[in-house]
């Protein structure tokens, strides 16, 4: 019997969406984007996807720009291709970053994103670890929310966490932190940091609570040059902290800073694949987990009208053991 | 008295803009666009909109995306700084091409491009010389469509066309090739190709109507390989053509293809500055004129609420001057 | 078992409707109009459809507005009545013809109407060689475009076309009038006319392309008049052609053009039933096919979620049989 | 000064908009209808209205499906052109008649005319007397609602009045009867009939009210085929009523029942130029008053920002003067 | 097997929702609301209902302001919980009497509430007894609108009817109080009344018909008040009627305004549970039966996929038998 | 010359829009609001608004259902009312509070109601210190937010805060916590608490910065039962505080609540007067500055198209002056 369902892949979204379909036991659905010389982006689906329910995978990462264009002639084509329904797998949501008018005369840049992948034909999103919840309503479709914080704490036992605490970069991030202490049973303290503007040099000014002697579990839902990161670990290894681990969300380093995340205290980073980076692929710092087995296994709830609360707060054992790489997490640092 | 209306430029719209503003007397007001290094663009205005009458200055050319994006945010941003009536002013419209379902499964790229600029705040367009007229009927909006014909035929003018002959590429230009005719008072031949797909490598056929010993006078809406320009110039050559020029109205050629139409049998190519194209800046082959004046006069009109209908067929002499560049139009080929 | 389709027809459309039946095996579904003595038109669904999926046939043809308020009736009324998905049968959009501001200050009418259809309820809309391709991009919601041109050159290969060529009556059909010479395997001519705004009185201008000594076969999308099929056939027999065929998707003749018509040097028309034409039921010059069968064959595959695309290239030979009329094409003039 | 508001007549409109204009003392903007041998409508904007107010005169009457296509195409072709805000005056909107789904699986075509015209650009509608004021609010935009009852009953006037009865011809309009009955200080008598479905040909049932000896007033919103209105006069002259003088707010009669009402016990009818008709324009039995004054001292107040609301319950002088025929009101039969 | 459907109360809607469950056989399914301290309104879906269909039950009753937010609020949850159709189960529509702007500068509150329901997510709406058929046509999405008069003149029955007389208040209702006379097969009279704006102190001017020595069933679509029902009432017994019932579909009377009824000379009212209204849970003088049958019958038929119509005329029999009270309906009075 | 805009105030924005009259320097616009006996609102406008651009002050407070409800009608009312432009000036929006889906299966209420304004007629809306600024992000119109800090700061210095420290309740308002600090001059400290779900009663966990010694000045959004405030200060006493002051933007305390913050360690409150609470109207511990003047200050800028962004930083002293109560601010406590 033929699926009834079918997942397709934008042109930043392949090697998620084959975790995906591996997890879904089903194979990816062919299709094809063509970047002209022009610089015009065209996306064409090939195979057909009349009266199918079709996820499409792709996030807005590190070519944010593109790659949204792209989300939104996908979704077009997949409704003018007669799809039943369109439910767009976006693990990272960049322009969410832009969520208020923090200073006179700019865009909230993330409700234009929402209400344009509606436009085009979206009729649900399933994204990951939003810079703040209240941009789920920015979108008038069902946008479902899952939460990488379970599977990122578990990956994090295998390190060994006897004497840890959870560190919050900032202010903003405490509430969050506050979720991974209480998962783990670990003390949480804060840095309190005064960032200016969009300058991501920030400056820490203190750090909140006991950390003297204790390994150190900074927590943070995306970085993008580390700044904020090596600082806070330099304030914390002045602080008499030992080892230095970091969970994030969302990776966006590049080249050059990565180097500098090899170069300063911190131990090592456990991340996801929510977007495609390829500086990160073969780092001695840097390990990912999957989170397409935690798509795919919302995607299996969908199917059959099944909730998707639980999968918020816990990882099913076969989601767990499908995230983590075939080697064990370890940093040769 | 403060003016009534601003003009802002987006990121690769400062150029044109600022000939703009240079016609209607005004400065250009200031912005701020920053791209992240992580991908994200970030677009702000930097002196009050409320109440006033905005134009945005920003084509899709050669970042289309980019620009693409970059247009919602402003579209956006003005809106949301009360601005009271805000006019993308999108010389080139990059994704008209995309303007139907040529093949299953694709998207109209045109249509979800023009509704999005729509949904994002634009009360307004103005572009030129989109790729079939029928677009226009993809705003829901008022779109006002300029022709740069007339300004190109003036232009042509210059360079002698005693015993010319005009020349349309394909069948499906064969109809403005006409109007570029009576304008200029000159024969029309057609060149009959079959272009495969998406493919820009099109084989001419045939080339219909009288040529031999006359100069050739190639008109087409863009290029942007410039493969069908030279593969038609050939064959004009080989049917006993003398000198070959080429009108077009877009430029998309690139830095290789630009060495390509050099080495060709095409003696020069005047265009327009519709699009910010760094490579034909001081090239010798491709002579641009300024489209700046024209749409700065329909400004002036919309503000004076004139007709623009009449601008579509004859070009005002202050127009025409202010278009030329300093230097006449000569091709040192 | 109960179908879980049906389809109705307005009150153009029972003719076709009927076919469309009779090719699916199904009864046509019963309804009600009547046109009140004052003007006002009134629909009534006679059968519940309540979760059903709604097929309505009706074409924009020779009573226009008619037909188009209908429309708009037919739809609101499914709607209201809890049909599950409600689809637009209009083998004939007449309005797609009103498809750019060609002149200053009109309306952009084929976009208008696919709003008004949209916003009354309609959720798809199956049609038929529209004017140019681009009106598919005017709906939102999908639009099916089917396409004669296979039905059309297999009813001409029975008039047996061994030394013909392909005439398009301008520049503008020309792309179109390629297609049906690869389908035929025939070469192509070119009338070069001059059209004067809303004149159909257009003048020929010359015919590119060898035609002498062989038969033509003039292919276009409709006539309303018939003034640019008859003038480009006197045209053709000045240039020594012999038979003069026509193949047209829509014709709109009345009564007094049709005898012009058979007046003319052509042979014969070949259309389809695309519109009610009283005019041509009996003619001996215009023989109609039916695409009522291709219409079917589309909704087939569309309630069994196959793809529809392999229907615009050739025709099923079950199709091609039940179009064909029950007396062989034979034109007695 | 040139004018900041323009007045335009659709193909209907004409006389209305010129008594208009007339009152307002400004010229009638040109324009062009044009109605295609094929049955399609064309509209055409004749001078620049950027920036302008502006007016479209156009009833929904006895070609109520073309005037209701035409007014879309009116309303998406002004605001194509530019036009500041787009207001239709449509003083008789016959499709307000289908106001509810007293039947199942009709459609509500009231609510389906008001969304398109809606949809298609309209800013404000102005209409008069709609068959239930409920219809009002099946606009979201302004929809204002002028009354003739005031201009009517002056007109009665004229007749004499003093012993007559206002009667009304069913129980839904008896509300609206004692407003005509309270403006004449006259009582109220009410007809009960029975009317099925459609069939005009309703059945007086019972006469409610003393009408012996007196002078009849019918009042009533509308007649198609006078049918009603002959039985309920003749049911009248049964009760011993002398004279039967009929005030309606639009008239629908066609030639042939024109005839009848002539040879009924009926002695004369008031109406207005709601609507274009022919057939009653030199009508012995039908006089006409104009509500064009009515609606231009609408206009005049919207266009000097006062308010509508007084012009609900009585007539200035000079607007009762301008509605008034040329020769007295009276009736030879 | 899971049920396909799911039926939900709001605050006010449990008993009615119970009642409606037991006809159907189903379990009521949890949730919660919650009204806080500070005034703010908060609801919760407490079981999956992705993928399902849902009806939620709420009429907007006595407190009609709280009633209506929380109904925007049901909406929103469940399309945010994935619910496949919401469908808004509201009895009774309070703000439905707010249908037309008969005084300048209202709102046409109706039209505003049937808008947001729309816009918060429902899909369909099913109601009962609007207060002017109309109002169906302020919804866009399908709104069913069911009868209580089959139900309450079957209610009437059991109290002899052998010589009674049917009696409208006023004109406004006389259409539907023949309605109830054929039914019955019972004469008709109507109360003209005269009401001064929002004045519920009516005077009742006369009685039209034959009432003398007749009980009176008079029939109303709601009373507030009672205040024009015991004026009515008042006018009957100087008439010389003997008994007087009302059959009522919605009962909106305070505990001060019963009272008054219990001291009038009505006998008794029938009326319905269409919203909840603590006052006459346990009145010696109104009864109600329950509707929530009838609204369950609908239910059945929708997801059945069966026409509603015939449930507008007649009452099944097990509708009629599961809407009786326990105890038969007499008036102690 | 006739003001061109107006002031209207809602059924509790009285005492607010007449200060802001007062500062405005016109009168306020006359209105009517009537809450009938069964529940129903109705508003009337009552002067002319044709052409006008309004403003409405409504704060959705304690009532907020009937204020939200009311809200929509004026909306609709003002936009059929033919207003050029409608505000709305909502200083308090409670709703706002629902931003997000923290738990599974309930309505992100701030946007509901957002969009149901939005939809009801508003082009425009001022509000002040939302619970998250992403909130503006749920209006697609243009929402300026108004910050109260300044005001509330100015007012603070008179109590004198030399040796002063600033609280933030929580981490989540630290962010703004450090606003005030800076303002002030002052170091910040933050009480670190847990709350549960939507149990006020949160417990405060711990004291995070330097406070013993000195006074507190705690500072947050808004407080319901001022169980967070009273358990806070008790933590701070604890500490050795001496006075404790707290700054609030919007109180919505009751009379019980009320009491208890007076037998609490709390020396006094400052608040605005952003919605209508009678219970704090006077209150010996807390004192109300006004807002309106701030509001009449930045509707003074919009009608002269000045930007709004400086209010955001400090007080006009014209504003600060207005806005100080008449009496000194004294705590007698």
């Amino acid at each position: 019997m033929e699926h009834q369902y079918k997942v397709f892949a934008g042109s930043s979204g392949k090697p998620f969406a084959k975790r995906l379909c591996d997890y879904l036991g089903i194979p990816l659905s062919p299709s094809q984007v063509i970047r002209f010389s022009e610089g015009n982006s065209y996306v064409k689906i090939e195979e057909t996807v009349r009266g199918k329910d079709v996820f499409l995978v792709q996030s807005m990462g590190l070519q944010a720009n593109d790659e949204f264009t792209e989300i939104l002639f996908w979704m077009d084509a997949f409704k003018r291709a007669s799809a039943k329904r369109v439910t767009l797998i976006m693990p990272y949501f960049s322009y969410a970053k832009g969520d208020k008018k923090d200073e006179p005369r700019v865009s909230i840049r993330g409700r234009v994103c929402a209400e344009c992948i509606e436009l085009a034909g979206a009729d649900r999103v399933i994204t990951m670890d939003l810079h703040s919840p209240q941009i789920q309503g920015f979108f008038k479709i069902n946008a479902d929310h899952l939460k990488a914080m379970p599977l990122l704490c578990e990956s994090a036992k295998i390190l060994g966490l006897d004497n840890a605490v959870v560190v919050s970069p900032d202010a903003g991030f405490a509430k969050e932190a506050r979720g991974f202490g209480t998962y783990l049973d670990l003390p949480v303290a804060i840095g309190v940091k005064k960032r200016d503007g969009h300058d991501e040099q920030a400056r820490i000014l203190e750090i909140i609570g006991h950390v003297q002697g204790k390994d150190a579990l900074i927590v943070d839902d995306f970085t993008i040059s580390g700044g904020t990161l090596i600082h806070l670990a330099q304030g914390l290894k002045e602080k008499g902290v030992k080892k230095i681990w970091v969970l994030l969300s969302h990776v966006l380093l590049n080249e050059e800073s990565l180097k500098k995340i090899e170069n300063s205290p911190i131990d090592g980073i456990i991340s996801t694949d929510s977007l495609y980076n390829p500086y990160i692929q073969n780092s001695s710092v840097v390990k990912l987990i999957s989170v397409a087995p935690l798509f795919a296994e919302a995607i299996l709830r969908m199917e059959n009208d099944r909730s998707l609360s639980e999968l918020f707060h816990h990882v099913p054992p076969q989601v767990l053991k499908a995230s983590l790489p075939d080697k064990l997490l370890t940093f040769n640092k």
